[in-house]
């Protein structure tokens, strides 16, 4: 009997960048994601099928064992923290940068950092290894509104084109991360799977290389 | 000088139940923020902006002052914890429930309860008070699929008709709160602008009475 495989995506770049790696790999969804309400789908592999769910909530789903691999940016994994699954994969897909940003030709504001981020645990690290106090204002979207508003005086946040900031009087600074998505596997799986997750593992490495 | 105010909102149905009310007492925005990229939106009076924020960002917007005041659903309320908040009006717009779901006619699972949500604060005080150990997973959405793939025995989640669980084989379980959307005001605001905050929640607040 062959085992069932579920694999944890989300939708928008990281999907659209996975689709041709799992095709190269021998499995296609059967219905397009961006069009459906439904969160479970099947594929062409009759044992394979894919969740959708929050970018966020992806590396959940695969450290419980709910999704047995998940496809996960490094923004992502470094908040979340990742001891708890086995990262064996860069796809090397939906590259980007993770940055502190703030109002362009700004001065650095005096006494205590106010940083806006969904990344607060990012955040924190960041500040402590450089021995800076900060104050991290969790937010959930539209972090380049915070510097506007006097919410906060920097974000953190992935860049891409950068058009976002520009748009809205923001400059990126530092850089935290250069990040791109990774495939992330359950280490139950990992053991009890691990004939079938080894052989897909290195279809998606040989779809990689190729790519890139 | 007039005092300027800054309105948080969220966008669906919180920014279309609201924006009628803001008309009553002569606030009207001039642009759809449902149809633009914006973020910061003038309005018919030009001492008043709104910004665009999350649902879950309100509460903190305003709490720092970067908004006078807002309007944010209590179960956001419930999960913000909101001390450092004014919640004045009860503005009956958006209601629904928030309450345990699970699948249908599934028996009470053995051991440990383990809850998916995306209000954990809220979960790890509803389980305490009745003296339940339970594991609170995190989620950020699409709660509804959390049972689906045995991810968690049963989930929090907010229940207006009733179709998304039905839709996945769920059904309500326990009413945690009944819940609707509240005027929150920052408490330095109300303080240094109380003449000015004061008229617009009567004038809400009579809104509010002719509506209901
Ligand atoms: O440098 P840019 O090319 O402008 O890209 C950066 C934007 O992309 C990310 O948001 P994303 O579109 O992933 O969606 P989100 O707002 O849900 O995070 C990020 O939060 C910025 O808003
Ligand atoms: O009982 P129903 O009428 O089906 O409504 C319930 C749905 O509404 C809420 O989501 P919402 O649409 O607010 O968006 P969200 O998924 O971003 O939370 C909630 O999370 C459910 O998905």
């Amino acid at each position: 009997m062959s085992q069932m495989l579920t694999i944890a995506l989300s939708k928008g770049r990281i999907l659209e960048d996975t689709l041709p790696l799992l095709a190269a790999a021998g499995i296609e969804m059967l219905d397009d994601p961006e069009k459906s309400r439904k969160l479970i789908f099947t594929t062409s592999d009759p044992d394979v099928r894919i969740l959708i769910v929050r970018a966020t909530d992806v590396p959940t789903y695969v450290e419980q064992g709910a999704a047995d691999l998940g496809v996960a940016g490094k923004d992502v994994l470094m908040e979340f923290g990742s001891q708890g699954l086995y990262e064996p994969l860069d796809l090397k897909i939906a590259k980007c940068k993770l940055m502190t940003a703030g109002p362009v030709g700004g001065a650095e504001p005096q006494g205590r950092l106010r940083v806006a981020t969904k990344f607060v645990n990012v955040a924190r690290r960041y500040y402590a290894e450089q021995g800076r106090q900060v104050e991290v204002i969790k937010l959930y979207g539209s972090m380049e509104l915070a510097p506007l508003v006097g919410l906060a005086d920097k974000i953190i946040d992935v860049v891409d084109t950068g058009n976002t900031l520009k748009a809205n009087g923001l400059e990126p600074q530092e850089l935290i991360a250069t990040i791109s998505s990774r495939l992330i596997v359950n280490k139950a799986s990992m053991k009890m799977k691990h004939a079938r997750l080894r052989a897909l593992i290195d279809r998606l490495a040989a779809a990689v290389e190729q790519r890139n």
